[in-house]
């Protein structure tokens, strides 16, 4: 009888690794480095060797383990194979067979890391309870993972809730880094914040306390919280894209909840004020009353959906 | 062994029922009148007495029958309960509990006939060997269907693929039919490709056959197929719109392929040529390639994917 699964989140530079128990409570969590020498053909061996080091620590053997999860910054197929994973120097990875050869047989899942968190932030995050969340990850970028009965949906080739990249604004001059013009994710992401920011500070001479300092996202929304004017005017142009990209997504996806995290969402609940108004204005009757909630396992989303992803 | 199953398309004035085989070849095709007097109590004990009857008449025994399939025109959950159903008088029916107790106890399963449709159109029309599509139809308002491995996305509340709502305009001053401004379904279904006519020919003297007859999505496409400027004009802007839009949602869903259907889709694959430019343009890279295909079912697709949804 299985007791315990694994999840691990493979980034550029480290791997993050956890230990739960079926129920999702952690036993242990911990990392190692990500040695993406040599098109990366040290991760899934270090990370086989990781896993069962740990087995062997705590005395757990393989009929007690579920199989293990992974997530990683790139498409992963529904056969689990990786189409090209930049930031790992991998080409076309078969995940799932090349790890459980590692692994002795024992079950891989994989999976997108936006799409994995996605799926973390249902199982134990802000999206307890639902069966059907729209993850928003609004941090140097904006990504997206979107949750549908309960499974990650994937898409056709890897790109399913790639949301960042949804085409809002016809008259942007400048490309996102996409190739394309006028995504969201030039106006909702904190690069994007800071270049509203940086424009509307060159656009007049109102006072603002982003004159002197600092201009991120993290300034324009303390300086929301202290009512500057012009950090206010930035927040709702911020909102207007991000509250209509959602009100659109909401017309295709329809789901349970909006999950709100990343970088940007520390600024807390008060983004869903400027969210609000443009997505109930735009969003279909149906859909209009759909709660957004905030993230709330930060960098650990991406170990409770890989560990999640085998269970199902 | 079930060598039968039935897909029952229920209209706000006609019922459109089908006996198939399970691999989907047409047995026979009817129709029964939809009575909606008395919040449309008749309606389902009208279908139980023609599939029973149709049964007997063909000595069909109950075992070789996989069940019905039923798609009506409202939100349909998944326990199969109808959430109103304005074109049938229906408030909240359960539609899967009570025709299988009028059936005794075949297998029923009911779904919006968007949605439905566009299950049929996996199965047996314009996207046959694909997992997942989304379905376009564009008639006087704009559907939608959207198919994720193999199955009907419903949505949180029966919304899910109300594409014709997507917010693309915010210079819209004619209110969409749904009370919103600035949806899709303004631009690319038949009325509102009526209403770009209407606009163009106002605002200019161009010389256009338009200015003639009628004016009609069918009479635009017809002058554009004829070379006619201002209605090229037209077509241009109907596809900029549905270009940007189903964009949009392919960076949602990046679906394997877009089946384009309803009244509009008569025109022909000219269709495409005046869509894929701004869908290319604003689309995420991994979906630029994403085919379009023409439905190809019809008024059928109901049927189909009623019977569809039944052997899943």
């Amino acid at each position: 009888m299985a007791k315990y699964v694994f999840g691990v989140d493979v980034g550029g530079t480290t791997v993050k690794l956890g230990l739960f128990d079926i129920n999702g409570v952690v036993v242990e969590k911990w990392e190692i480095p990500t040695r993406t020498a040599n098109g990366g053909e040290k991760i899934l061996p270090d990370i086989a060797d990781s896993i069962k080091a740990k087995m062997a620590d705590r005395e757990i053997p393989k009929e007690e383990v579920a199989g293990v999860g992974v997530g990683v910054p790139g498409p992963v197929d529904g056969r689990g194979i990786v189409h090209k994973a930049v930031n790992l120097g991998w080409g076309e990875v078969d995940l799932k067979k090349e790890l459980e050869a590692l692994l002795d047989g024992m079950k891989v899942e994989g999976g997108n890391d936006a799409n994995v968190a996605a799926l973390g932030e249902m199982w134990k995050g802000g999206g307890q309870g639902h069966q059907s969340l729209v993850a928003v990850t609004l941090g140097t970028g904006v990504g997206g993972g979107i949750i549908i009965n309960g499974r990650i949906m994937t898409g056709a080739t890897g790109a399913g809730g790639e949301i960042g990249h949804i085409h809002l604004e016809d008259n942007e001059t400048e490309a996102c880094g996409c190739g394309n013009f006028g995504c969201l994710e030039e106006y909702a992401s904190a690069t994007g914040i800071t270049r509203l920011a940086n424009r509307a500070l060159q656009a007049c001479d109102k006072d603002s306390v982003l004159r002197t300092g600092e201009v991120s996202a993290k300034t324009v929304f303390d300086a929301v919280k202290a009512g500057d004017e012009l950090a206010i005017e930035v927040a709702k142009k911020f909102g207007d894209y991000l509250g209509k990209g959602l009100g659109i997504i909401a017309g295709v996806i329809n789901p349970e909840i909006f999950v709100i995290g990343g970088g940007v969402s520390k600024a807390g609940e008060v983004l869903f004020e400027y969210i609000r108004p443009s997505y109930e204005e735009t969003a279909f009757h149906a859909c209009k009353d759909t709660p957004f909630a905030l993230a709330t396992l930060g960098n650990d989303a991406g170990i409770y959906g890989a560990a999640k992803m085998v269970l199902d």
